[in-house]
C-alpha cells in the first residue's frame, strides 16, 4: 500500500505492506484524511516521529482480530473514525499504568498515538487501531464532516473542563482551523464568541457562523490596541506570541484555556498569571462522541473550512499547499 | 516620621509628616515590618512604585476617622494587621468596579498596594489603612507571629483555591520564605509535603516542622535528575526557571499553583501544559482570617523563618542583609 512517511523532517512517500492486526485490534481503510498543523509542527521536529504521518481519518473497518466472528462481522464494512491514543490495555499490557486505570485513557503513560507517537497514521491506504479506540459515524454525517471528528473533539474537549454555558461571552486567540472549530463549539453554549485573528478570509468565514470577530496583528503591538478582557479565553493561534496576548486579554480570576501545541519556548512573564489568578486549562484530545452528535445535530457544520482535496498520492504537495496563507483544512483521499 | 520610601529604585530615609486619615480609615502606629521578595522586586522596578516600602506588619490604632466616638474608641490601642488591597469603596467612589460589586476586592480594578501600588506602606513609624481593611490580632499571638499575617494569608489562599486535602502527597518548589511558608500550610492538610531546594541550610529548616525535603541545582540539569512528578505541585522559588521544572514535574491532569511574582520573562514552552492538560493557578493575596486562625491554634509556627531585626532606622542595611545568601525573613522595629 501507498503511506507517506517522515524521513528527516521531509514527507516521503513509500510502498509498504498492508499492516497486520493484532487480537482485539481492526485494520481500517483509509477514505480521508485531514492535515493538521501538528503534523506540519511533528514535520519540524515536534515528538521526533518517525513513521506514517496523520491522525484525523474517517474509514472503513476492513478486518478485525481477537473477537468472535459475529462481532468481526458486526464491525466489518462499518464506517468508523477512531480515538488517537492507543493505551496499555490495547498495547497488550497486564497491569495497567496509573492513568488508565483512572479511566484516563489519552494520558496514558505507555501511549502511543496515531500519527504522532510510535503508530502508523493516516497518510495511507490502511491503518490499524484498537477495536476500544473506533467510533462509528452515522449515516447521516458525510465522510467530509466526519473526517472533523477528532479536531472537533478536541475542540470539545473544552466543554468537558469548563462549565462554557456559564459565561456570557467567550474569545478565541488564533483564527485557524482549530480556533474556527473551537468558536463554533463555543457558540453552541455561549451568545457572544469573539474570534481575534489576522486574515480576514478566515475572519469572514467565522462571522457567517455567527461569531463576532476583531483584527489584530499578531505582535506585541496587540496589547496597546485590544482593550477588551474576557472571562473565558481560548488560545489557539498556534504561535508562541499567543500565550502572552492571552494572558493579558484574561480578566482577573478569569480561565484561559491552551490549545496551541507549538514546538519552541515563548518568552512568557508569568506574573499576570499570578496577580489575576488566572486559571490556565491545558486542554487537548476530547470526547468524539460529543463531536460526532453536534455533527449529526447539525449544531456545527465544519465543511466550509475545507479549501481542497488532494489524492493520496500527491500527499507531499498537499502538505506543501496546506501551509500556504489562507488555506484551511486541506484533505487526502486515498 | 521617619519613612524609607523608593527613589531611583534605591531605599531612601525620609522625614515625613503623620499621614492624615479620611473618613473611614485609621492611623496606625507600626510596631514591627517584614522585608518580602516583592520588596527587594520593587526596588528591580516591579510595578514602577514611589512611596514608603512595606506591606507586612503589625501594629496599633492610633485613630479612626468617619465612625461615631463610640466606635473609634473601640478601635484605638487595638493590635492589628491589614490587607493591603485597597478597594475603590475605600478610597470613596459612589459606583463600585465590577471585582467589588462580586466582592473581590483583592483584584479591585481601582485599588492601591500597600507599599506596592500608589500606597505609602509599611517601613514608617506611621501608616494608614480603611477600617473595613484591619484584623484585630487575639493576645495569644506576638507580634513576631502577627507580622507574618500578610504572607501567610498569601500561603493560604491556595486552600480557597484547590481542594488540598483532597491529594496524597504535595510539592513545593523552592525554600525561600513563602515557600517555608506554603509547605507548612500545606502540610495542616496533607501528610507527604516535599520541598525542593538549593539552600541545605534553609531545608534543615522545613525538615524542622515535619516537611520532606530534596535538594535541586535550580537549573536546567534539575529536569533529568528529579524523576518525581507530583498531582500538586507549588512554584515559589521566585526564579524565572522555576515556571519550566514546575511544569515538568506536574503529573498529567494535575494541578500547578503559582506563587512567584519576578520582574521579567521566562522562556516557557507552553506546550507541556497543553499536552498533559495541567491546570495552572495563579495565586495572591489570601484570607487574613485564616491566617490568623492557624496563629492562634499553633497550627503553624512561623517565628523559626526570623533571621533578624533591625532597627526602622537601618532599614537600607536590613535591605541589603535581606538579599544575602541563606538569610530568611528580616523584620524592622520602629
Amino acid at each position: 500500500m501507498l503511506a507517506f512517511r517522515v524521513h528527516k523532517g521531509k514527507l516521503q512517500a513509500e510502498s509498504q505492506p498492508v499492516p497486520r492486526i493484532r487480537p482485539g485490534w481492526a485494520l481500517l481503510r483509509v477514505r480521508l484524511a485531514g492535515i493538521c498543523n501538528t503534523d506540519v509542527e511533528i514535520l519540524r521536529g515536534y515528538h521526533s516521529f518517525l513513521g506514517t504521518l496523520g491522525h484525523e481519518f474517517v474509514g472503513e473497518v476492513v478486518d478485525a482480530a481477537g473477537v468472535s466472528s459475529a462481532v468481526r462481522k458486526r464491525w466489518i464494512a462499518q464506517r468508523v473514525t477512531g480515538d488517537i491514543n492507543i493505551s496499555c490495555r490495547a498495547h497488550g499490557y497486564k497491569s495497567l499504568c496509573e492513568f488508565c486505570r483512572r479511566g484516563l485513557t489519552t494520558h496514558c503513560a505507555r501511549r502511543s498515538v496515531l500519527g504522532i507517537v510510535a503508530q502508523d497514521g493516516a497518510f495511507a491506504e490502511f491503518l490499524t487501531l484498537p477495536l476500544e479506540n473506533l467510533h462509528v459515524i452515522p449515516k447521516s454525517i458525510s465522510n467530509e464532516q466526519a473526517v472533523f471528528v477528532e479536531p472537533l473533539a478536541a475542540a470539545c474537549q473544552i466543554l468537558q473542563q469548563v462549565r462554557v454555558a456559564s459565561f456570557q461571552q467567550a474569545a478565541v486567540l488564533g483564527d485557524g482551523k482549530l480556533a474556527q472549530l473551537t468558536a463554533r463549539v463555543l457558540r453552541t453554549e455561549v451568545r457572544d464568541v469573539v474570534m481575534f485573528g489576522k486574515h480576514r478570509q478566515k475572519l469572514t468565514m467565522a462571522r457567517r457562523a455567527g461569531i463576532q470577530t476583531v483584527t489584530v496583528r499578531g505582535d506585541a503591538s496587540d496589547a496597546q490596541r485590544v482593550t477588551a478582557k474576557f472571562e473565558l479565553l481560548v488560545e489557539a493561534t498556534g504561535s508562541p506570541s499567543g500565550f502572552a496576548l492571552a494572558q493579558y486579554m484574561t480578566k482577573p480570576r478569569g480561565t484561559l484555556v491552551l490549545k496551541s501545541t507549538f514546538h519552541g519556548a515563548a518568552p512568557v512573564e508569568p506574573w499576570p498569571i499570578v496577580v489575576k489568578e488566572i486559571t490556565v486549562l491545558g486542554s487537548r484530545c476530547g470526547p468524539f462522541d460529543r463531536a460526532i452528535a453536534m455533527l449529526k445535530d447539525g449544531e456545527v457544520d465544519p465543511t466550509p473550512l475545507i479549501t481542497r482535496v488532494f489524492p493520496l498520492a500527491a500527499a507531499k504537495e498537499a502538505m506543501d499547499y496546506a501551509q500556504k496563507s489562507g488555506v484551511m483544512k486541506v484533505l487526502l483521499k486515498p
